[in-house]
């Protein structure tokens, strides 16, 4: 095996290289990303528009779009020792697998029991929610990461949790549900009768399996109905993006560390964070004008918010019961086909990403599943690591790169981010392997039923 | 929280520090494991006998008990790599818990795909077969994590893999099943109609669930009829205790790296490869007089080979197809309650572990699940690691030594093997959570049912 002499397998950093702040790439964007409006008043939200919904310091931590870099509190610290450096790996057998002269590298989340790079967040902000003395939180989760991750940080604080997750995950995913009870949550499926939004969604749409927005509008109703509570949430946010540039400081450590300057990064979308988490600190070195890197936002074909959604002020959730952020949406009432396995099923996507991308920051693609599943697949026989579906569209892509490079001869640095294991979506799999999988590809007109639902008001138009 | 300043949450060495060598107890014990015999002649297996079962490098391995250092070769160390080192790592959350004086380690292996330590073998075995021209192996599985970790390691060979699974994991673990799948392996539950020995008993026991002892007998068959092929097991066998002391090489340099002395070591023991890998080189120093150690074996109250069985020659498998070995054992006709969640349901024991325990060197305990979930829940909630029920045996009696140090106020330093990760576990979990677990110790007059099964000659008084 072609193998670079001074390149581990595996770049760790040591413990007291883990960031101890966390970096705020809003600061050095020139285009802000807009604000959150309230949808009565179509006014942008204030600390005290957001206080019965959020904790104060994340609350703070959402609106601050200036100080370029936020310390991490020494208890989120030590909990990051727990399951952080993650590994920065060079894909030394997949490169020799491709035959490429691509040097490829993946920054792997996946080394704890969430699975994935939610922990990250998750820790963070059980960390401010118990700061405030609140009694517990609670959310939505999509396949199941974001909501183990908080269970795994509630009960590592003694705080309650209870989690909403879309009923086709809630259902397909029954270990899911139980590594978060194993961990003390509560789960209980969306759309569900516990809820006024949710029965009227269940009325509207008898049969529906849930989405992510659904989920959403009946978790923050909870939270609202609960003395003692407020609601978090795993992706979207600045605050999450924030917290999750661990991700991307680590991999800049790491590649400094070894004078490595990547030519391509790449990192699947759904809400936004992992993406924008990884892609940050590099993102802002092109904001500042230091540094040209080629960054890549892959998204489901089934899914396409970037590539064929429209730019504009959305709902964040399908209840309408949440702020107006302008986002890359889909429409808060596109509903993602259930074919699609795995995450990256949200309407809409983070509104930092999607100014990076509105500014050529950044471009997007869009990737069909079975093509990911291939990859997915390719990857795990040669580097071992069972990716989950998500990380598998970065996989996807930074295969085609590497396969480019082939083609061409040069011998680009592809970094892509791997957020997590794939170990609770063997059904997708086992589908894959029987090749019963399909790919899904809305039309025009699917995607003309969700655009309709955009509400539409002076200054908002696509 | 208290900290020790100089010691991290994780010690991980660098990739030039991951063990050259394989270190081979039995080079240090004046009491040699006894030999395998053949069941017709009851004379000492041969080489020659053995080939046409095993590869001859791995033959080699397994009757060599003199030399006590064996090279790893330069592929297996490199794809060990991929996933190792394993870190050691301070369950700094755990004590501060359980309020003990005592310091608590734990050599964490569930960090691949595979979930558990199997793969430090699966890869060894795997690139012998390979060296030898073969095309593939056959073997079993019960949990799943050896049927996983060897099909991985086939996969990177190119090699076919055909795995024997219990039944009863079969059906509970369709998921482990999949991820096999992915990585290229046929599986098939067993007992099954695709051998005479599977035939056979499922003729004498219609509704039989299964064991690992049928399985086994299952894949020699297998393997048996096939050109080209081998069979290839993952524990019990003095090879794969030698490929597993990567562990214990580890654990010990990484203490050593801090100036740290154990004074207790603990591991799980079902077959006794991960107990064996951890403690050899621990057991290597108390052989050679040059330190003491407390070392303990924990074993489930069901299934309990060296707290309750006898010290004999017995077969390996339930159709009695392999070679006589001298363990401890429960007679190959025991078959474990399919009460019991998760591996270390093998009737007998290695027979290296076998007569470190005979000799005196290691001690053993025997735990109910119950109070093995309890461990299991109580760990992950603080340390975050979701841990497999096997390993689990382990925490269950680190946390007991632990409060006795918190009785005593005694510092004592104390290691234990985390084996793996319980991501496939979790109907076990979920009967725990819904409280409908219970125990099962088997009756003196079950047990006499078993060991009425041992063979009876000259030689073998028990």
């Amino acid at each position: 095996m072609k193998k670079d002499a001074n390149i581990p397998y595996k770049i760790y950093l040591s413990e007291n290289e883990i960031p101890k702040e966390w970096y705020n790439v809003r600061a050095d964007m020139k285009n802000k990303p807009a604000p959150l409006l309230n949808p009565g008043t179509l006014q942008p939200m204030t600390a005290d528009d957001l206080r019965p919904v959020f904790c104060d310091e994340l609350i703070a931590q959402e609106l601050d779009d200036t100080t370029p870099y936020i310390p991490i509190p020494q208890e989120i610290q030590d909990f990051y020792k727990m399951y952080r450096p993650a590994p920065l790996v060079r894909a030394y057998c997949l490169e020799e697998k491709l035959q490429t002269p691509a040097k490829i590298y993946y920054k792997f989340e996946g080394n704890n029991t969430s699975g994935s790079h939610k922990l990250n967040s998750a820790i963070a902000q059980a960390y401010y929610a118990k700061q405030q003395g609140l009694k517990g939180v609670t959310t939505e989760t999509g396949a199941g990461q974001w909501g183990t991750a908080l269970s795994m940080a509630c009960s590592y604080f003694g705080l309650d949790c209870q989690v909403y997750m879309v009923k086709v995950s809630y259902e397909q995913k029954p270990f899911r549900r139980e590594v978060m009870r194993t961990y003390g949550a509560t789960v209980t499926p969306s759309p569900s009768t516990t809820t006024e939004v949710g029965r009227k969604i269940l009325a509207e749409h008898p049969g529906t399996t849930g989405s992510l927005g659904c989920a959403i509008s009946e978790a923050v109703e909870a939270e609202s109905k609960q003395e003692g509570y407020r609601y978090v949430l795993g992706s979207v946010l600045n605050q999450v993006l924030l917290h999750q540039t661990v991700i991307g400081l680590e991999t800049k450590a790491a590649l400094d560390k070894y004078n490595i300057t990547p030519d391509i990064i790449i990192g699947c979308a759904g809400g936004g964070s992992n993406l924008g988490g990884l892609i940050s600190p590099f993102a802002g070195e092109v904001l500042r004008g230091e540094k040209n890197y080629q960054i890549i936002a892959v998204e489901p074909a089934s899914c396409p918010s970037l590539t064929r959604g429209v730019y504009a002020y959305d709902f964040c959730d399908t209840g309408k019961v949440c702020p107006l952020a302008k986002m890359y949406t889909l429409g808060s009432g596109f509903i993602p086909s259930p074919n699609h396995a795995g995450g990256l099923r949200y309407h809409g996507m983070s509104p930092v990403v999607s100014q990076l991308y509105h500014d050529g920051i950044i471009e997007a693609r869009s990737v069909e599943q079975t093509a990911v599943f291939e990859a997915a697949t390719q990857f795990a026989r040669v580097e071992g690591i069972l990716p989950a579906p998500e990380s598998s569209h970065a996989i996807r892509v930074a295969i085609d790169e590497a396969l480019k490079c082939k083609e061409t001869g040069e011998e680009k640095t592809i970094v892509f981010g791997l957020t997590g294991t794939g170990y609770f979506d063997m059904v997708a799999y086992g589908k894959y392997n029987d090749g019963e999988m399909s790919d899904y590809i809305p039309t025009d007109d699917d995607l003309k039923a969700g655009f309709d639902g955009i509400p539409h008001f002076p200054g908002n138009e696509f």
